[in-house]
């Protein structure tokens, strides 16, 4: 079965407030797309934060001396280097342009996921990430799935870099009713070798997939229908992704 | 236009000497898709290294003093880590199961990419990476274009895991024919604001995109079409994914 993904049209400019589940209900009868058992919506991280009213006025942030330190290490502006402290649990790596850090929501990132392009005309409002992106998709996901009566997945993503590899990809920051990775441990391969340590990032693999059809550019399509992920759905979590610090060799 | 990936049936088993795009256009043939202009063909590591004869047997190879301290730290059998140091430039990190080198392809990945499961019914074969893969996806290119004469792009993948994350997703190792990264700084988005840093990793997008379909179970398709990817196609090259390690804050 192919795996098929629809950027959505005529998805509004989103405001706090907005009911992002009757938006994508919308979007969906536009495309002449029915929902089935099975399918996956992607959403992009920004159109949930600013649903969720995640913008804050950089005027109103007052940079403590930590923030003062990074600013001066890495070029922020000290009051989005505050925010990016308030939002992290430790920083891992600064330099000029970049802060690398521990979000609170667990994954590694640049600037705590925190954006000032896409939000308003004037950058001085930046756009946090959802306090709990899973939450976020699974309140998402009951709506659709109350108005459709069909079994679905909800996944929010944003564009992460690499450590090792030019260009951001996307990548998963929450979901709900999809697995987020799969273990095929155990599974003989076609030779009848047993696989030894085959755990797959399915849900980040969907969430690049996604990202490659919402453009990051002028357009901008942040809603996308996917059908035909092949792997069975379950209950699904954000954690399944993340690497415990204790294993993590590269921290 | 939606981004569509299927997985071509009917692939046999790959032998050394077989000819890969001889055979995708005869599964492309038997699963009724006619290529177009714009089309991207992703095929999996193993059988690009499989038709390349790639496969050494491990009773062939003597290890060095380095490869012996390297399987005392790591676990792994003496004759494969010999085989991981001739294929990598650098050891990153070593523990107990898992060894992450720089290959000399340049990019970072666990075990050099060798992979021992699904190569042979003994574990004494095992697979090393094609020599040049930007160079095969260019041959295969060709002579898909030549039989079909439509221009596509053709790109190789393999699994690799990521710094942070749980769970491997697909990685672009070679390709032909298609942008690596794609800059998008200088373009504006919605709000007028002009794009600061994002340089997406369009290819590996896709290769994450296209493993999400191939599967890593006993099934195993490892060929797919793509229809629909977003970004014009142009002569491309792994080295646009590859981070300077001057730039890399992780290794």
């Amino acid at each position: 079965m192919p795996l098929t993904l629809t950027p959505l049209q005529d998805i509004p400019l989103i405001k706090p407030g907005d009911d992002l589940a009757g938006i994508i209900l919308r979007a969906l009868e536009l495309s002449s797309l029915q929902l089935e058992t099975g399918d996956i919506i992607v959403l992009a991280q920004k159109i949930v934060s600013k649903a969720e009213g995640r913008l804050v006025n950089l005027a109103t942030v007052s940079p403590s001396p930590a923030a003062l330190e990074l600013s001066a290490k890495s070029g922020k502006d000290p009051r989005l280097a505050e925010l990016i402290l308030q939002e992290s649990n430790m920083v891992l790596r600064t330099r000029l342009g970049s802060v690398i850090v521990e979000h609170h929501l667990g994954f590694v990132c640049a600037n705590a996921g925190i954006d000032q392009s896409n939000v308003a005309a004037s950058s001085e409002w930046v756009l946090l990430l959802p306090k709990d992106p899973d939450k976020s998709a699974a309140e998402i996901r009951t709506k659709i799935e109350e108005a459709t009566g069909k079994q679905i997945g909800v996944m929010i993503i944003d564009s992460h870099g690499r450590a090792w590899r030019i260009g951001t990809v996307g990548t998963t920051i929450g979901l709900s009713g999809i697995p987020g990775a799969v273990d095929l441990r155990g599974q003989t391969d076609l030779s009848g070798y047993t696989l030894q340590t085959t755990v797959v990032g399915a849900a980040d693999e969907l969430a690049a997939a996604a990202s490659l059809v919402m453009g990051q550019a002028a357009e901008g399509t942040p809603v996308v229908h996917v059908r035909g992920f092949p792997y069975p759905l379950r209950e699904g979590s954000l954690k399944e992704l993340l690497r415990p610090k204790e294993q993590d060799m590269f921290r």
